[in-house]
């Protein structure tokens, strides 16, 4: 399961050097996204764009981001959805509507995304792309017809559904947008003489910004003339901040909703060695997903916390493939436990979440073949039921192992000792934002009626 | 000037292998676009494409071509016009309306592109290009909402006005069309079990085509079912082809509308030896432009053909530049004068036209310093004096200089000891096609009111 | 202070993919050097190479390795030296002598080097390299004139003098060899059907290797005809292996010596947080060098363990500099506090050594700045006051801190709160060998006299 | 048949930009390899170099020049030998001999080189390429130990047998060699403060020098102090230079031993018209390497001069391969005949000269089935009858069609209606030097006995 998208944007007007500032903080969102990266410049309404397949310091030289020029700059890391690896789907999308031009960077997923998009193709609309941003910004435009910009944005979001955090800019104004539910995080920074906008609030520390407070669910924020506006489109909006960014998405230093992910993920592991408490020599987590709960675990345990893998960092994604004979020990290549601190020993091993259930199968297998006497499995949340619909990009419910198996088959199947999932009111507990989170992934109650039918197979590269 | 485009298409249902035959025919339209390349291919009326900056043969390998099945296969070379080099603009164009998907390649301009675009907008579409090609496909797409796909066209082609040559594609269509005026060269090509629309008739033989017919002025071709319908949407086509094409553009081994581009080109230079007579020693070409010409001269003349520079073929795009003091020699990386050939000689030095004149009069430079005795000028095209507005990009009025200076002083600033132009009417019974021809460039007289404004400054990258 | 090399070598008769179990070994070994890689084949006796500039995954696609076909197949990582970043300073070094070919793969450094260079130079001997390989392989050819393949290595081996591990291929042979002292690392694997020799055991796992021994000082092994034999060139040898190694260089995982890394350095934590206790809230480490210290020292304190950093392991080398205004901030794109979890707390943050205290003195900063009450620094290495002449590229005397400062004055000048570091004896009893250890850059004792002189500048690219 | 290098060295102390000025004096030489480029620079003695696979402009960037600061730089061009593709092969070789360093470009092939390497290997010295340069570098390193440079390369000179043209920078020197047969070309240019030696005068215009006289046979050439010294190395040197550079080799804007190169090839087709009329209506070359014979031929028989194919310029060498259907196709690819303008006709076909015949096959095919009447094949040199050993990579005798079929059997193979070959005695007339020219590959008299053995199998990658 992975994120699809970090967004971010900076106003600025006067400052050069914030295409600059943008690339370092896609650099701090890059684990939201590792596919795409694209960057576009607002410079007196007339906007620079660039964007291609690739690590953000793959995409960008500094030729390049020196042509992006803007007082209003805004970027974008994405991972595609299953199957779509067209370049023409990165983002930020930028398009020319009746006398202007506006970019527009997404984070989420609409639940009604396919029947907009299908009503607008009756209308005689095109689509060039598979994402959403296509839909919203070909909405936006309509409504600029007969509306302002805030009133055309505005507008446009009373119809489209589902997770969206968005940054945009237009005119001369930089925009964020969040869903009612307010499911994928942005935040708002500010810094001298200007204000930025970001997925996580990681990003801002190193360019200088600092955290002010998030942008609301169903909050329309808008930057110009250095001043910041809210808007409220929607006059009931439900908090369900999703709770998974806790567990896995986010960087341990950021706080979303005023909550510290590092604090919220240690805090789960703590509660978990209280929940399923286990007798056991060295408390390991699966690096480096399970690393911030393993080390709540120990202290919530009082079982020694000790490093059981190597992970080995070089590895990357053009990676050759091993031959038929060598599949076996290729996990090897990626992830080695230190024999001699797991040999004769009972392992508690920790991880954030269980999806599918493989890869832990083959850790599990290499930590009994280097000598561990016993390997308890503990996970930091609860299992993974139902698939997200917000921006997530899980596998069908047929391959969620939890959703198929019951516990103790889980536990069978990977070959554990015994093993334990963190309860939802566990899991809420160490969040601490009380009833304002989504526990889809877990539990199947979607917050916003989630679509019937599948992916647009659109686009091109 | 150089043209803005080359289009292929290839119907071949069943056979594999089709991009590959797409991808050879492009190599042959490559001096039609160097700048970009792209290649659409439609299976069952699912359309895969990728495109991107470069060469043809940079741009594809062997995986990317594999990855490109389908029946119908479409392709495109691009020069961008000045200033535009965004990758978003690089064609075939795919875009995706009610129920289906529409790939299309455009070379030419249309007169009424702005205006179209401007009142679209005003209807709440927007635009991600800044070519033409999306206007038409917005036009098609609107028109499906109420007409089937021939009649969607053919409205949207009562709609457009300017120089079109389009190959698309879409359900399991392969589409030519030419403007009322056949300005941009499109022919028909027959394979054995398919059909292929191409530029230029250079592109059949290495892919085992052979000639049929032009497509005519105001004419759709419909190929589906392995037959070809034809479709008249112009009652009163006017056929006023390019004849730029004959004297540069075109490839010296193609066939447009009937007429050999080497055939013309070398009688434009025997005329010219007609026209302007000059008592000289030895006859060279400007190379490669002006070698056919060059030919046809000395034929012309009875004054013996030689070579008069070296022109080095590895010198690419990716040059680095010589300092300052260099600047004055570098012209001779790329051409350089064979002394003793031109030594004490009376030469007359043949080009197939003159836009600005910076370039001849380096190379008259070269000659004299080289020892030439006399350089007498001979250009095989009249007088450039107005700008194309039709697919080849030129330089504004202002920087022709054959529109600003007598003929006298364009040959006293090239430092010539005589010059002299082909006659439009020379030129015109050279290329043999009576008054079928545009010659706006050489006369001003467009056969299509030519738009008042500039160019539209979109796209990104 | 980082090693300057990586070598593997695996003989494996009538094996197809040795060349891949090379590449993945490489993998495993890549932390040792990322500059360069490379690969050298034998197929009876002849030998085919590859090396660039390059992490292994960059250097090498599946079709190089595609023809690197061989029985016996050599491997090598390197950084060059201070300076060194010409190409063909890569190893392996393959040369040509009387009918036959050698492949060469060093890591470590000759105190003679120079010496031999200039007498070989003297004689008429020529190079192309500045690497010591070069030095080496050029006796063995001399010595070859009179001796076979053994005693022309043997002969050799009395000549040069300071640090060698040797991985080599020749005739059917693969040859290791350790230094007198042996100061770098190289151990033996087996597996079916074959050997392998490494830097160090954590390449094995992956490749279907167990550990069986470590080649000992003064010992030189070749294995021929699926044998291995065993011959000492040193009657005297005196281990002095590499504490170093121990304390940052290899990887967790390895057993250098006997003795698993990952322990030894969990240890040097343990005691050193007996040697210098302190009262604090929290144990943090630098990423990721002083992780296992820092569970080592949590653990022998009692505090909790905890992350007080994000390190972004995104960043990579090929990185856009930030401008003046933001060199401050740019320490925090690659590690960043996690501000609540530090804030209000005393820090004891461990490093596994300081060599110029200049990013210490950036990260005690930066906690200081997220809030934390105090910060102690401990060190699990003692003061590092010699430059390494035996194959670890170190500073200048001058510019290392612990050379130059009473350690007092080192926490003043990094700020922090309390500062200690491991004694020397703590040291020798985590890594539990007694006087089998070189302390030379802790103690300037060194076991081979050094070098009075400079590098020697050659090489090209 | 090509050759296998271009070699030029600039002598400038004091100017900046000396690489450039050899970056683009390559370029002028590209012709003459262009499979690696290389420049050494010395500056104080001290070397700088880089060399790489590809064409100049693809192996060297405005960074990397800038690295290459030197008073005296020299640049290489390159093919491989068949098969001998390595990097480490690339010239210009660079060695560090007692106290100085030597960089050193070779064009031509030594025929004692084997025999050469084995004494050398005998005597213990090891080779890391295949390249004769290594040979002649060892042997100077060698005589350096009792002599100075010039006596020390003068010595080498002495035990060296057959083709070199040699560029060499040692000390403050720039060194020029030609062999006693001055087989290879080499000539020296005069630039305002410095001088240039180059394989080729084509070189010389573009950075502002003019030739003043070629390096005789037998001759060496220092230029030190700005002053050129010349050592007569050969007391009877018997001048022979290869007359395959002016049939095929060279650019025509050349001069070779005072006799320009256009004007030697265009006598060759001129005198060929002579020997062999033919009654025709239409002369062609196959372009590029007959085009300036076919030129001479058409004045010399009085047939007019046209062009029957078209070259397409854009193929280069990363091509991807037809299919096997296609196959017969692909030669269109590269050159597709001009349909109108040789149907119906008598075609004069004029090429260089013919290697193995299957190229020549293909083109008379395609001229007939584009409607040809007849076609005469005209050569402009003998027939190749014996393979080049000094630099030329020919194929062996078995495979050069003259050597194994009678003139007439060679026309039918190709399918012409006549075939003719320029006589030997009139090769001479139009190069007219005399007697002072090798024929061997026309007649098998070598000027120096050729090796009896094959090729040196040794080098990397």
């Amino acid at each position: 399961m992975r994120d699809e998208c970090g967004i971010i944007g900076i106003y600025a007007p006067g400052k050069s050097d914030t295409a600059r500032n943008v690339y370092f903080g896609l650099h701090a969102l890059q684990h939201r996204g590792q596919d795409s990266a694209g960057i576009a410049a607002n410079l007196g309404g007339k906007i620079q764009y660039y964007k291609d397949r690739g690590l953000v310091q793959e995409v960008f030289s500094d030729e390049k981001l020196g042509r992006l020029a803007g007082d209003i700059v805004i970027g974008h890391v994405r991972y595609p959805a299953e199957g779509d690896t067209h370049i023409i789907n990165a983002m930020p999308l930028v398009v020319y509507y009746k006398g202007g031009a506006l970019a527009l960077a997404h984070n989420g997923s609409l639940v009604n995304g396919r029947a907009l998009r299908e009503e607008m193709q009756d209308s005689g609309f095109i689509f060039q792309t598979s994402v959403d941003s296509e839909i919203i910004a070909v909405l936006i435009a309509q409504n600029l017809k007969d509306h302002g910009m805030e009133d055309a944005i505005l507008k446009t979001l009373g119809t489209v559904k589902g997770a969206y955090a968005l940054v945009m800019t237009a005119e001369q104004k930089l925009i964020g947008v969040r869903d009612p539910n307010g499911i994928r995080p942005l935040c708002i920074g500010k810094t001298e003489g200007g204000f930025v906008l970001a997925s996580e609030s990681c990003a801002f520390s190193l360019i200088g910004a600092r955290l002010i407070r998030d942008v609301g669910p169903g909050e329309m924020v808008i930057i110009e003339d250095n001043e910041l506006k809210s808007y409220r489109f929607d006059k009931k909006p439900k908090k369900a901040g999703c709770s998974f960014e806790y567990a896995y998405i986010a960087r341990p230093d950021s706080d979303i909703d005023k909550r510290n992910v590092y604090m919220a993920r240690s805090l789960c592991g703590k509660i978990l060695a209280k929940e399923a408490p286990v007798d056991a020599d060295l408390v390991i987590a699966v690096p480096d997903s399970g690393t911030v709960a393993a080390i709540g675990f120990a202290e919530g345990s009082g079982i020694p916390y000790g490093e059981g893998f190597i992970k080995n960092r070089y590895v990357g994604r053009t990676f050759i493939q091993p031959n038929q004979s060598m599949r076996e020990l290729s996990v090897r290549l990626k992830l080695n436990p230190i024999t001699d601190n797991v040999k004769g020993k009972r392992i508690v091993m920790v991880d954030d979440s269980i999806v599918r259930g493989t890869t832990s199968m083959k850790i599990v297998k290499m930590l009994k073949e280097a000598g561990a006497k016993e390997v308890h499995m503990r996970v930091a949340s609860p299992p993974v039921v139902a698939p997200c619909f917000f921006g997530i990009d899980t596998p069908s419910k047929e391959e969620l192992v939890a959703a198929i198996k019951e516990i103790d088959q889980v536990g069978e199947m990977l070959g554990t000792d015994s093993i334990a999932f963190l309860s939802k009111d566990g899991m809420r507990e160490a969040i601490a934002l009380g009833d304002n989170l989504c526990f889809a992934c877990f539990d199947g109650n979607y917050p916003v009626e989630p679509p019937c039918a599948g992916r647009v197979e659109e686009g091109g590269a």
